[in-house]
């Protein structure tokens, strides 16, 4: 699917290691043919970078900032901080606590300056929020959510028509 | 202001009581001259409301769904099982746990089926959320949202410049 | 051990992933020689059909409505808004945080919708409440209950006797 | 109402200092009509008690044994060792640990010896879940959890026509 | 070293699963000579053993019991009930929360039951605390006890005057 | 009643801000008739002191050493580093964190150098724990331990015995 | 005490509602001597000017940055991102979770970018860091770092020698 | 580069199986040329060498003392408590409960007697606080610290540029 030009998200990701967490949002982007820019970008190391790039992401076309980070995660804080789009948060797990430093440091933020954080590593449902937000103005990505919900849904159907077989091979 | 006809917000509290929560949400829609709509709904004691509200929202003419719960907060979820529209979670804090069973109840959403989720008690930043959202096809709402930054970064400036009189008196 | 025609349990589960925690709860019915019904129906994904089955459980002959699901496990709620059934909700531990989510989401239900929850990926305990609910009226079930009972206690006396020869093993 | 003679519930809390927390269980099975005693036995005080009062539980007529404890609540786990019957714990908030403690104590039970655990501070969800239970025999009780559930859904939708002009007295 | 037949030590597990945590705490004890014995015995599933070991605990000749349990872990809590003999309680790591469920449940006790709890699967120190009392009133255990610590001491002085080596290895 | 001249516990707490949580101990101690000396020692403050007074604990005629202290609570551990005495932990709830802080800082002692911890904010046990300790050597203080014990139970019966009057009071 | 003209730190915190908390701080300067100057910057509302700041600190005559900032607490690892100065983290309690989102949005920091990190609310600790951080090029303030030692020192000895006249009062 | 003979950092583990946590922080040093001493000292079983060896630290020509110790992690505040030198604390993460009870050990300390505290094994940040103290008063090693920040600064940029490629390998 050609992409669409109208919109372009923004992925970003506090360090290369948290790539494979950010692949399915890529590839959701991908299905939708919504483009998409995927930096790295550290909050900590190169936050001149983090700024700038905030700073001008609506001037650059983006409409959505989806901000990936572990640990004591600033990064979409950071980001939110110098733009007025939308930062969708994905807190990454890390070697300890689960997750949880990641979570607190990107969702409890303070007035005025919100993440929309979403699951610990829940790149994909930062995508799909992207989506949800694009689909505002764009009738045909507001078609492709509804068939990915009908699609969801189809698929949960059918394991549930197929449970008792998996279920028989497993007693 | 007049409310802007081409948007409305969709606030939803799982409780009246958790309306003194909520207020700030408002008050922040009505600053921006967005329309909304506030509705107590209750994923556990009116869920054929919640899913008839979240199937026709976007019909209705909905852009954003805030959603407000503690405890074991569901009712984000349950709207954004019914909505293909950004659905913005606000985890209220309850009698016990701080606030942490409705966090983590709301943002660890499964894939497919995102919430957006702000702080503990977080309304005010949920609506700036739906507004940085609106943005996206309101220049008008984009300009608020930079004054609203501007005037942030002035109220903390004013606020650097008086700290010493301030600390003056408290020590 | 024909199934019992009286009573009939359902155990709905919120992702087919779910199944192996689910299964010794099946064995459990099975060896007690009563009915059951296995579902996979997502609270999110399949709302409709979760909403339908609570609705029409009691008048479909059942009689306890097990619920396992993970993250923010609002399935066993969800189900519980439908239906004056007893629900019983397995939280299911995932990728991130250890449990504490499902657990949090399954159990700090809101006055008036309650879920009665068991431990972390505890299906066999829900289907041993299921049955001491059934054991109400039901003698021979209940005759089964203490049968089980004593075997525990038997088991661990008898690990009791070998404890020292498994230690000497050790030593 | 005069007292149902076919059921009977026993709720037994761990020291009278729970006792406000238990008030709300009583109302509700006093609306009901659902006969009940009320004990204070302690695991750790009144170990025999204890174990007497479930070991004869179900042949004193009773049908569901609900048990509020705090802190390292070992109650409800106590009385489920003693019986078949259902148990049902309410993890009581303490001075510290803001109910977490009793909250793990009573729910995460070894396999064998089940828990239904309701909320911290939950006792009218544990007396909702005795009367479901109860209305698996007893169509009166059924018919009454059906008013009750329809009796929340109209005061949350009368709570929902009313607040707007409740949020008109905060702005 | 034959067994100081004046002191015995009881040490009681849940389950025949904890043996691997268990025997840190054997080792220890027969490298001090101190009788004990070892049992397997369910506060859940064979709870009139675990009384009526408690309540004749003293009067069998033991000083001190050492219960170790995982989960929600009530069995130095109920021998405690039943006894006036010091017990310590090892919280035993289970499969989900990390052994915070077994800790709390253990070491949360209310006022006039005590536990003294030791670290998560801490059961060699449950041991020490043993000797500890038993040193009491016996010199010969005071003294090796004096000697464990020596022992510590110059084992970590060893490893103090050898670890340039074994950094330079692994730089 | 006369000090008992045989015994001797140490009371030690951290900061003489813990002195109320302090109090039930004494209290305890003064109705077993059993010597004590309240020190004031900081592990952090009063480091030297700390240790010499560990180091000539069992000489000075200690038998037990409970130790107080809050936030990143080491006193116990600090003294059980320097004395083979029995070392019981009270972990005291402090500004934040709920007590955790100090109970994890306490109980989760290395293999060795244990602390037999009790709840947060829980001296009154530490006491009793003392008194379970002497009475291995003092069978005045074993039947004062039942006695204890004897009467818990029985103020407990009683509070059972006049639950439904008090329980009419508050409906 | 005339200021110390060779060293300067500088106190910053995220909102003057954390004045209260930083006055220790001040106060410890002040006894100390040491130049500082206190500062409302926001990484979240006053981005630039935290950076701003950070980047010239060094060339500005800081030898030390302490952070103070609750919540989502990014306000450190902003600053430390653009300084090779030590900077100090204090994490803020807020309304909800009791520090623990500020304690780990503080020192969770990644690998290049450290953040020194004291208790809640600790900013007086984080003034004394700064100043055993002078003392290494100041001998006069390591000077005053022993009597400030010392002078805790007699004060807990002090309160040490009064107890048991306090204690008689509490009794 | 041959040794920095003004300067010498104390790196402490409480354990030598914490040495693969230390290695980090060794080489960093090393990279910067700065002089360590690297020592195994436990607060709970050399206590006294850790005494002796923070009350002589300073005199011993070290200007940073780092400590890293996991579970009941008290090395570093033992050390603070004997020293005015900075002490920096390293929370070594455990078998259980993810690092938590070490960080909250090591970073919750009381007023008077603070411990500068990273992230759950976070040894080479330590190493770099230890470095910007030196820097303070050594201009090379600032120097270092600002090619340090711009390698890392260069190292996120470059695979910033990459990202794209590693992107396409992996969808």
């Amino acid at each position: 699917m050609a992409a669409n030009a109208k919109w372009k998200v923004a992925i970003v990701m506090g360090s290369d290691s948290d790539l494979p967490i950010i692949v399915p949002a890529v590839q959701r982007l991908n299905a939708f043919g919504v483009a998409h820019e995927v930096r790295v970008i550290s909050a900590h190391r190169t936050p001149d970078t983090a700024a700038e790039f905030a700073k001008n992401a609506r001037a650059n076309g983006f409409s959505v900032i989806i901000a990936a980070a572990g640990k004591a995660a600033h990064l979409a804080g950071v980001l939110a901080a110098h733009t007025t789009l939308p930062v969708i948060g994905v807190p990454v797990k890390s070697d300890s606590l689960d997750g949880m430093d990641a979570l607190l440091a990107t969702v409890m933020m303070p007035t005025g300056v919100p993440v929309a954080t979403v699951a610990i590593n829940g790149a994909d449902n930062a995508a799909i929020i992207a989506l949800q937000i694009i689909s505002l103005g764009d009738r045909a990505i507001a078609a492709q959510l509804d068939d990915l919900k009908a699609g969801m849904a189809a698929k949960t159907a059918k394991k549930d028509a197929n449970i008792n077989q998996r279920l028989a091979e497993l007693l």
